[in-house]
């Protein structure tokens, strides 16, 4: 790596977007020199004051990655604008042929191999023609459900199981994500949205996938279920005024077996009032390790790592890479 | 990598070494093919006898690695002989001569950029000369106080400081472990052994040394202290009785310094009837992370790491390589 500042457009300026833009803006090492995103409510305006920095950057916001490099070249682009490969593959497919590096924080991205086999091999595909790497990552997917218990098993000798549980004391984070697990649903409006797939967390299967194929097991079944937990008092947030009897927020458990049974569990808890607020990684085997940790939840961590995987990525081989592909993610 | 099992030199019989041997006959992917050990008690007779297995693996074990090759072709050597340079340099070399990639447990090798750079650059120039690759990795150094936590950091925007806490019940453990804790010494013959630089874990200077030289901050001073912990009432183990007013184990504090102050410190304690037994990451910083572990003590760990590793190592570029530079390490 040379001492130069490494350019850096971010491509979508939602929540997470700007957020890894202003941490871009306050980090040695990287520069922040484009953004791109569709809004119109964006478009047209200084890059510094749709991100919500106090000074201009002296760009503006644009819709289409070609006006960024009409302007000024770059490195790598920080991808943050949706979940699902039918969003996210062509715009990913864009940004190689510009001949960028990408880091993204797509979930579906984080672990591709087995849930988007096809979709995978063709962003793979891409970023080998274009010499350039892909990856996918954050806290989760990414890290705290699949790459780090993962880095654990280095110490086991046999591990039969794993479990993973995440608990969000969901009353810390922002409004959108207190919406997006439900608070202040009736427990009926919950369940029209659960089965129509909006309700939940998503990366899980990415997660259980990067774990299986890692460990070299087969994955013979996945269930994956959601249910409301309901405030038996009312509960009151910057954002939400929830009534007893209506939704907090949610518990989805998703369960990998292989032909032998049950091997991992994905516990994902996030709710207003949520006494406790950290993970836990179980593994058995021999040995048996619990690792508990706090202080993970928050955008902070996805923001840290997307910018923190920057020099991996360029470091990388050109393709699709997963997190369990790179040397370790630190800061630096 | 091919489904051939990996053909294994275990070099060392010691306790580390023979477990290691043990855990290469039970994995699958791995074969046991020789045994190298200078000691009389152990060659010339069968590997399986020595290594404390039911079976005989119909090989002698030798005092040459040379003897090894003339027998039988070879992937990879797991070293485990001793802790220093002046003690395994020649040995790493004859290694590399002999064509065979290293995972060694050698404290000093986990990180010696630091501590040791001429003899590291000897080793790399040897590997390189080969085209083989060498790790040195453990449990600790390589593992808890240094690529887990710069694993941990993946998460953070920014990084104050590092405080990791090692507890070990030694009571839980071998004789040879708690006899080098300095169990039922008296205080006046552990300070003597202190000062002859006798007491005290191997390996912090490498840990720090990689955390530091990962996260690019420079050492401007390194402290490292050991004290006896007294034990209040009797113990007994089945290999002690330690009276009250005896050592009972160790307490030893390393700490690392950037021009801006103390950095990290790394605090070690292994004592008879401790009553905690596990590890504390604590990272300072945005997010502030709490990292609690249970389960990591003992040799299973370190055995576990050094035979995990393995594929790593088999895949990686020549060279000298530390934890920090492979993708992560797991379970196979």
């Amino acid at each position: 790596m040379s001492n130069k500042a490494i350019r850096v457009v971010q491509y979508g300026l939602g929540p997470i977007g700007s957020a890894v833009a202003r941490h871009i803006v306050e980090r040695d090492g990287v520069e922040l020199v484009g953004g791109v995103d569709i809004d119109r409510a964006k478009t047209g305006r200084d890059m510094g004051e749709v991100i919500g920095l106090d000074s201009l950057l002296g760009f503006p916001v644009v819709n289409d990655l070609a006006l960024v490099m009409e302007r000024t070249a770059a490195d790598v682009v920080m991808h943050t604008t949706g979940s699902f490969f039918d969003i996210f593959e062509s715009q990913l497919v864009e940004i190689l042929k510009a001949g960028l590096d990408i880091v993204s924080t797509s979930e579906e991205l984080s672990f591709p191999w087995l849930a988007h086999p096809d979709a995978a091999a063709r962003i793979d595909a891409a970023a080998r023609q274009a010499g350039k790497t892909v990856l996918g990552t954050g806290v989760n997917p990414g890290f705290l459900m699949d790459s780090l218990p993962l880095n654990l098993t280095a110490i086991c000798q046999r591990v039969d199981r794993i479990d993973v549980t995440r608990r969000m004391n969901a009353s810390l984070r922002r409004g959108p994500f207190q919406a997006k697990i439900g608070s202040g649903m009736t427990v009926a409006d919950f369940m029209l949205n659960m089965e129509n797939g909006r309700m939940g967390h998503i990366g899980l299967p990415e997660s259980m996938g990067m774990v299986f194929s890692t460990l070299g097991k087969t994955m013979v079944k996945y269930e994956s279920g959601v249910e409301p937990l309901i405030a038996d008092s009312p509960v009151t947030t910057d954002y939400f005024e929830v009534q007893a009897g209506q939704v907090r927020g949610l518990k989805q458990v998703a369960r990998g077996y292989t032909p032998d049974g049950e091997f991992m569990t994905l516990t994902f808890i996030a709710a207003l009032d949520e006494k406790e607020d950290g993970d836990t990684i179980l593994i058995t085997g021999k040995p048996d390790l619990e690792v508990r940790l706090r202080g993970t939840n928050g955008d902070t961590a996805t923001v840290a790592i997307a910018v923190n995987a920057v020099h991996r990525v360029l470091d990388a081989m050109p393709g699709l890479v997963t997190m369990r592909d790179l040397p370790i993610v630190t800061i630096w």
